[in-house]
C-alpha cells in the first residue's frame, strides 16, 4: 500500500522537553522505527509533519536576534524549519533503513509549497498563534508599525496570529510522485507546507500564514492516490465524550458514521477537529481509509488492528 | 548539456546589505534570471550556493535566542539555511520559468548531506570561522563547558572556528540522478551540504563542520556526470598578479597550463584558490570543461565567450 503518514508534533518534541537538537533526534528515531516497520511490511511511505515547536523557536530566535540581523517572515522561517527536521528525519531513516537491511527505500526531504487561495476567508480572519508572547505596548507598536495582528491571550501577555487557509494544491506534487515510483521514502509538505498564493499575475508569492498538517497532509494524501491516510498522534484512538465518564473510544466506523459524530460537535477545533476533518476529506475524495492512532502501533493501524479506523463503507 | 551552476555569497546576499528577506529575494531572482537564460538555451541545469552570511544570521539568531531555546548545532543551522534559500531559489525558479513559458523544468530543492572523513587532518585543525564574535572571557567559557575551539580574530574579539573538511560522497546523489533524469531544475547541497562522517558501524552523524562549496559543487557535478562545471562569482574572470600592475585576466587555458600556475601560488586560500582547485579537480577526474565567470555573463560564460575557461587539453 501507499501510506501518507501525518505526525504530529510530539513525534519530534515531548511536551515538557528543552527543544534540545538531542532530544528532538532521539524522538525522531523512535519514530522512524515505528515507520521503518511499515516498509519491512512492503509499504511505499511518504511522511509529513508539524513544525510548532521547532517554528516557535526559530520565531523567537528571529525576535531575540532582531538587534542584530534582520527577522525573517513566517514563510521563509518555515522553509528553515522543513530543512531542519526534514534532515533530522532524513539521518534517522538512512540509518535505520542501512541497520534493517531495507534497500531502495532511501529518505529524501523536499522543500514543499502549498498553494492557497488568496480570497480564502481566512485571511480576514487571522486565527493561529504564532512566535514568542509579547508585552501589550510592544505588540501596539507591531501592530503600527507591520500592519501584523496581534491579540492579547488569557493573562499570558500579546502574541500574534496568522491566518490559517485551507490547501488547495502541492506546488512540487509532480516531483512527489516521481520520487515515489522510483522507490523513495519522502518527507514532504513539512509544517503544512509553506503558504504561497498565485498573484492575477500567475506568479507565486510566499504569505505569512500557517496551514493546518493534517489539512495539508490529506491533500498530499490525494495528490499521490495514497491507499490510505494516517494521522499518528500521541492517543490510541478518537474518542467521543472524550475525558468524561461517557467517554467512547472509537474503533470502526463508516464515512457516515464519522461524518455524523463530527456534525454533532465531538471533535474540537484544537485537537482532534482538524485530524478527523481530514480523515473525512480523504475517504469522501475516493480514499479507502483513513485512520487516527498512536505512534506507538503504527504498523498495527496500517494492518486494521489499532487505532481508529474509518472506511468508505 | 548538463550544467553544475556553483553560487557565491553574493548572488543571494551583496556585500553592504542587511540580510534582508526582500534584499535576499531580488538577488536570486536575478540569479534566477541569468540561470533560465541557460535553461532557455536548452540545457540541464543544478543548482548549488554557499551559505556564509545565512548560517551566519541563523548562529547569531540562536546564540541570541539562547536564554529562551536551545541553540541548534551547525549542522542543523546549515540544514535550516538549505531550506532558507532553496525555498527562495524554487520561489524564484517556479516563476521566471512560468513567465519564459518553459515547461518540464520546474524546480526542486533537497536537503543533502555531504559525506567526509572523520579521518580528514581538518578535523584536527578547526580553520573556519563561524558565528558571531565574543569576549575573551565568554569564549573561555565556552571552550572549557563545550570543546569547541575559539579563537581571537585580529582585534575583532574571539571566533569559533569549525573544520573545513574535504567532501568524500553526496549522500543524496542517486535520487539527485533520477531527478535530472526526469528534467527538474535541481537546488542541492546548499552551503556545501550538510556534513556528516560514517561511523564505524556504518552509520551516518551529522558534524560540525563547514564544507567548502565550491569543492563539494565539485564533486556534485562530478556525481551527475554534469559536462561543465560553472563556478559564478562577482569578477568576470580570474586574474594573476590581481591587484597590481602586472594583473592578467586568463581566458583560456589546458588543464595542464592552468594546474602550473596553481603551483606557482597565484590563487589564494581565501579567495580564488577553492575555485581553481574546484575547476582543476573537475576537469582532472574526467570533466569537458569548468569556467569561473560573472553572474552576469553566465550564458556567455557556458558557451565559451565568457569567464576563465579550463579545458582538458
Amino acid at each position: 500500500m501507499r501510506v501518507l503518514v501525518a505526525l504530529g508534533g510530539n513525534a519530534i518534541l515531548q511536551r515538557g522537553q528543552q527543544g534540545l537538537a538531542s532530544e528532538q533526534r532521539a524522538n525522531v528515531q523512535k519514530t522512524v522505527e515505528q515507520i521503518v516497520r511499515m516498509i519491512k511490511a512492503g509499504h511505499e511511505v511518504i511522511v509529513t509533519h508539524g513544525n510548532g515547536p521547532q517554528v516557535g523557536a526559530i520565531l523567537i530566535q528571529n525576535e531575540m536576534g532582531r538587534a542584530a540581523v534582520p527577522a525573517m517572515p513566517m514563510d521563509v522561517c518555515g522553509a528553515e524549519s522543513q530543512g531542519l527536521i526534514g534532515y533530522m528525519f532524513c539521518e534517522s531513516f538512512s540509518n535505520t533503513l542501512a541497520r534493517e537491511g531495507v534497500t531502495g527505500r532511501d529518505p529524501v526531504c523536499l522543500v514543499t509549497r502549498v498553494e492557497v487561495d488568496p480570497e480564502d476567508p481566512a485571511f480576514a480572519h487571522p486565527t493561529k498563534p504564532v512566535g514568542p508572547f509579547s508585552t501589550e505596548e510592544a505588540a501596539k507598536k507591531r501592530i503600527e508599525e507591520t500592519g501584523e495582528t496581534w491579540i492579547s491571550d488569557a493573562g499570558r501577555g500579546w502574541r500574534r496570529v496568522v491566518p490559517s487557509p485551507d490547501p488547495m494544491a502541492i506546488v512540487e506534487k509532480d516531483v512527489i510522485n516521481d520520487l515515489l515510483e522510483k522507490g523513495f521514502t519522502l518527507i514532504a509538505s513539512g509544517g503544512g507546507g509553506i503558504p504561497v498564493i498565485k498573484r492575477p499575475d500567475g506568479q507565486y508569492e510566499g504569505v505569512e500564514a500557517v496551514i493546518d498538517k493534517d489539512l495539508a497532509g490529506e491533500l498530499l494524501a490525494a495528490s499521490v492516490k495514497a491507499d490510505l491516510l494516517m494521522i499518528l498522534t500521541d492517543v490510541p484512538r478518537v474518542a467521543v465524550h472524550y475525558g468524561t465518564p461517557q467517554q467512547q473510544w472509537l474503533e470502526r466506523l463508516t464515512l457516515a458514521e464519522m461524518e455524523s459524530l463530527e456534525k454533532e460537535g465531538h471533535f474540537k477545533a484544537g485537537s482532534m477537529g482538524p485530524k478527523v476533518k481530514a480523515i473525512l476529506r480523504f475517504v469522501r475524495s475516493g480514499g479507502e481509509r483513513g485512520v487516527i492512532a498512536s505512534l506507538d502501533e503504527a504498523l498495527e493501524a496500517l494492518e486494521g488492528g489499532a487505532g481508529t479506523q474509518v472506511c468508505r463503507n
